[in-house]
């Protein structure tokens, strides 16, 4: 319900004073974000949908907070999972998961009439190594779940660049608007793309490497001191968050 | 020239086996990062342009890169300038000054004849603070160079979370596709932003900050550790990439 | 006994000059912390109880120091035990406990007659998530314990900053003193608090996160580098201390 | 203006429903900040005074700055300048000085009608060296522009923790309600005040220091690790936030 | 297949211009690699075997690899297994294995017909101690799959200075051409060693030590800070990359 | 046995030239350390035992290390051991167990005949807290196996000052000549101790604490930046180089 | 005036109760330090005397309090001088200076009456090259000052281990009871000697290196890291702790 | 001169007893260093030149030095000068100068009959950008005084791959031994090289870059943690270093 509304309302009597007060008073409060959005909503209907994050929660509460969101929205999307957690979760909501990755530990649970977003974006993923790709699977459903397609390629890594060529050349014929690199060790592959290549790139370091400067610190400092321009970067194996932004990116660009 | 010109010319006999060879050796050579260009530059012309990092150089090897970067594109964009560096490069190239802020480092050098790229992208820049400015004007040159429309709105920071409202909802309007927002401190404005807005946000962490955490380290940490998905990051007072991927995005959202 | 009753048994004979030179050497010894205690408990009677500390003692020494307490002071607070060190000391004191929290890791055991002091403070504890519960639990046991009457408000995160107006202006309306704030990721919500009360605000880094600066290191940091003044910080997990400092703000509020 | 007097207003057909309406999006975005502080209003006139921090800002920006504010305001505190901009802000206020301190990098400007608040809260400041005296000079500039009665006590460091009771003694006679110790090098002072007393300390690191964990860092990881439950802390050098958060909590003792 | 063989095909018109083209376009994407390494292998064939770093992979993932390796080039290097893991493999290809250390979790195997290079090359190894010997092991078998002749004298510490003198002498009447000395704790040992011998020496940090700089941080920052020259390092544990590098130097020096 | 006398030998022809050689030899490779020690032996039997520190050994290498000790030398010192280590090794030499603390994880096995030096020194080791016992207990074993009279006051810490002054004044009484102080958390306690006693202090800070600095790290860099002259430092829970220096100290002041 | 004074004249009745009991409360002020100095100063009067550290205090400040000293202890030790500081306070004193070196920022002033304690200890000082040697020198005007014979040996670095064998013989020989070892870079030295002799070591890192550790962070890490027990470190560059520890070891050793 | 052969003179009479044990005792100390050298001296003459590194000494020590070393060896090089310092010593040494570079702060003086040694060793030095350049030539400087003939490419980065494969292909044929890749920012050319060529390629990052992991940290920890087997690494900086490696690397596998 819109400010104008509730005035209008009020102008012609058909609320009280203090009725209009109260209407007001609760809207105030839900009213910047919901505003802002609104606003940003006349772009399309792009917006990032809410992610459980499980870590810190119990069973219990990730298991009523993602029903809640079924019901309110039609979907909820969990990250974080432990392979028992995602066990459990998928246990409980047999027959409604949709998407899922268990040693990316995400799960998509929809209702029954759940559509999802058309979002129609062209999103491309790319892994250096193997042990990347659990990471990278985070960033390719939620990009999914907001309504992209999808183009992955995996352990492309630096050491071999050539074996880079004929998948970064597939993507951009395929029209991507954006790419995810993950990599973990020295992080070197997102520099190496976004050198190659004309659309952004998100950097999505992955908690791979050992000794000074492992558990993806350094793949993630890589990607801060790149100096190659068009490269933007988001925390180690945050998967999440580098799918949300490339979907946000590339639904704009269809 | 093509791979399948010179084959071509084999083929024909115009040239001999030993010309075929040693052509191609030259081909291979630059071919991998031209050929991923052409193939993504079918998508559009926006790509980067190369951007002089001054930190390093000898003024007088700032002086020839940049001559030559004009002579062969039409314009050199110098960015990293002290004072004393901005102020003999401005005198140096008198009268071709297209663009630049001092106190950011930057400066733009454009030929007589040369037309800047028309990429019509919208890009919002917020500030948390005044101290924040100069690495923001370092993305508005960058994002307008590469043909942007650049809407700004400086000092809005959290400190008062009700300005932030109204030029916020302006750029909405505007249909910004993409916001830079520089902060300093404890940088958790970008993190604000990406909760009220819908299109992705590249958080740009300044130098600003004192003790433990200062000179931007605990800005771009928050902005790592944020938890609104949407939000990505660039290095502290890497201005210039930060609008380098804005352009990016909001040229291919037109 | 007190220096002026030794001086007074010297000054009537009851005493040697040795006597009194070495019951004062040994009195000595004590001075000083009660000497400034009993200075400040002029001021009232609001000191902070004794708490045990669990980790590095072991499970008979917790139990005896604990019991040791009650018979002391008629109360013992525990703090930083694990699940099953919280089970078997609950057990243990079964009939005693009086508060406690399991995943916050504290327990409160009192005697029979024993009073909870009528500090009378009041203290409003916000959360930014649900995984900052346990560590806030921390700070309302220990600000009750201390005879405060505690306001919460959990999971209010900046993510959605609407979310936040109703609960701060309820606790302002009921006259908090003092604000104790938990976040971990960014932890940004204390500094918004902050920047929207005129109490203040108690900083509580809790040691959620991921990646780098996770672990509520960067937390800690935005609480530190925030531009609001009127906000302190205790460590990261110290829901104890912010507990207790608050208690010390409201306590004398009233 | 209130929500709730524009409601009526428009009830009355006093203003026109477009009028309410633009009246009432004027007000929703200063709203949450006004909103909250008037509510905090009811427990006393003890808002922290905007304070102008000058690095990162020219010389014209801060003195333009501080003259709205003293038009605005009545007073303007200016902290972190540096010698000479302390003497050209000194001198161009000439005759409106109304406190500071050089090495402090603080200046307070009063226009002539201004009064200072009557706060009357009592805060005590003690400093282990004298190499701390210029950062709690800060804290008390900005605890007495909040009309606070500052007790002072200098250079009482631990090395000679006898020299501590006396002052301590006195303070405590005196009824401060809060402690801010400012401490270097080992920064153990505040950890020892806070076991000796039973009002809320605030630990001011200050930047002394040097070789590993010198700059203050280890002063402040030691208030953080401290066992003694009564210690909070601001980051290093941050006597103004030190000053303005002890005078929230001294004011609200009176 | 060589460039020249495909342009002389074409030439004498055995395939088509389209065929010609395909085939190329084929060969360029592994271009790079080959190309430089054929280069280099004019030099002899002393490439660095690929290595299966087992961490981030599933235990079937590291079985497959394996046994395509085998397929593919005769032998497989396994690295980074933990003791159930190598177990595991080693039962799995029961009858292959040629070489490995479980402590080392480093494992070789190799197909029936596969002979080792003959490199030639002599290295020395030695450890400061014993825990430092496992990670020595992966550089013994790493340089051995090498080719490489490897003496060593393990648990020579710098804390008996004396004990290092016999077995350095006799390497060095071996003809090693290089050393790799690992050491953890403060790891000065490297820097003994280089400032005896006049061969190169690799610094090989192993994950001992404890407290701060512990987990061999202090080890490799002390070969970093060494102030003999003739001494480079490799990361914390890193055997197979010391082995690698140190066999490549070696085989040369034949 | 004496180069000269070697020499002289031979030189009389008492020995043959082989077996000058061999004798010189066998010197020759023990010579240095040997050689130094013999030096410094004259003011006093007073060398630091060999210690065979568990981490990095198999069991199996523990007993033959020190059942080789015992052989050589009569005793042996183990330290590092976890809490099945210490049972094991306690039983395989039962009988023979002379002294150990197992949450200490240290173990003194002494052979027959074995006789403690009479080295005479006064070490005094003191705690902060209960959590740093087990650290300072290595220290005392240590000390004790270098033949010193250990006087001991433990969880005497900086919270309560004045729990501090007796056991420092029967220590001083006692005649120590120098002390351990272990402390965690934020490790005051030495330096509070170095400002009142006039003889070295050693300060052993323990991986007590939580949060930013823990771990031992702010009581390690407090006793570092401690700005009392005559306090020294050992890493974090190395008691037993605590407890050798102090006895290399005490011994020789007799 | 003394406690038992006090007494005395209460017996004699030449004070009354209350006389005696304000006396009383005014001497506790300063007892406990002074009373524990008294007790350790039966075992010889070695005390450390007060040094100025300069830093962070004005030029006037420190020549007040440097002649402060001199007045009333008879000399003053001043440290951390600059070079203008250090030169302006010779021309102060000038006549008085007794000892000092410019380039370690150190400087001795004695009044004339003045006589160094005897306190006969001897202490070896080493240093690993020559950038070491300032911070070296005052380590040994402090131990001097303390009344030290101090036997030096600069530049014997771990480099070349065979330079460093005929110094240490002699300071054997001479009887030194300690050695204080200076090493910046990797600072192996301290770890070697440590290795050698029977005194104990204490290391001494010194702010030399470069890149990664640089600074003297890796010369202390590798000192705390070392396996050599025996062996404890001060600070960086923390000359006059490490001299006034020596010294205090030494002088008890005669 | 070996210690039988001294044995067997004294048995035989042909030396005295005195004579013996001063030659014994020359021979023991100076031992271990020289006599490792000259075993290994047999595989060539191919010793690292003692290299003067100016930071920490006086321009006179400097000065004083490298006359001593011409005078004793024929040659000085100077590393780690400043600009002027360069200039001094250029005037000082003024005809005898042979090579250096100012902007690299390194200088080579010779006498006047001084050979440079014949290593014959083939070095390739690549840098990824300008700015590394200067540390680029300290490792040339270095190579080339110690005879290798050294091949560059600089300004290759890895920005543009396609740049690199050239000068690679050059250096291959040319027969290189090993490659220094210098680079700063986020270092990955290293990485790049290391995954193309068969020889060993040594890392040397260097001090560009910015924000966090700036000053070349990045660079280095990307070396340390390439997964590219055969890749080792120096200090940041470290010139010298990475060329007197390169050096014993190529000279060996002439």
């Amino acid at each position: 319900m819109k400010i104008r509304e509730i005035l209008g309302q009020l102008a012609r009597g058909e609320i009280s004073l203090d009725e209009a007060d109260s209407r007001l008073a609760l809207l105030s409060v839900a009213h910047i974000g919901e505003f802002a959005r609104l606003d940003l909503g006349r772009h399309g209907r792009k917006g990032v949908p809410e992610v459980v994050y499980a870590p810190g929660k119990s069973a219990e509460q990730v298991r009523k907070i993602s029903a809640g969101l079924i019901e309110h929205s039609g979907r909820a999307i969990i990250s974080g999972l432990d392979r028992e957690g995602w066990q459990d979760l998928a246990t409980e909501f047999d027959g409604m998961v949709a998407a899922g990755n268990e040693a990316a530990g995400t799960l998509v649970v929809r209702g029954r009439d759940y559509e999802k977003p058309a979002g129609g974006g062209k999103v491309g993923i790319l892994t250096a190594g193997t042990a990347d790709v659990a990471v990278a699977e985070q960033a390719r459903i939620m990009a999914e779940e907001m309504g992209c397609d999808v183009f992955r390629a995996y352990d492309v890594g630096v050491a071999g660049v050539h074996r880079l060529a004929e998948p970064l050349s597939e993507m951009v014929d395929a029209g991507v608007a954006v790419m995810i690199v993950a990599a973990g060790m020295e992080g070197a592959l997102p520099s190496v793309v976004a050198g190659l290549v004309a659309v952004p790139v998100i950097g999505l370091p992955t908690s791979t490497g050992y000794g000074l400067g492992g558990e993806g610190v350094t793949a993630l400092l890589s990607m801060l001191q790149s100096c190659c321009p068009g490269l933007v970067a988001v925390n180690i194996d945050n998967g999440i968050g580098a799918g949300a932004t490339a979907a946000l990116i590339a639904n704009q660009a269809v």
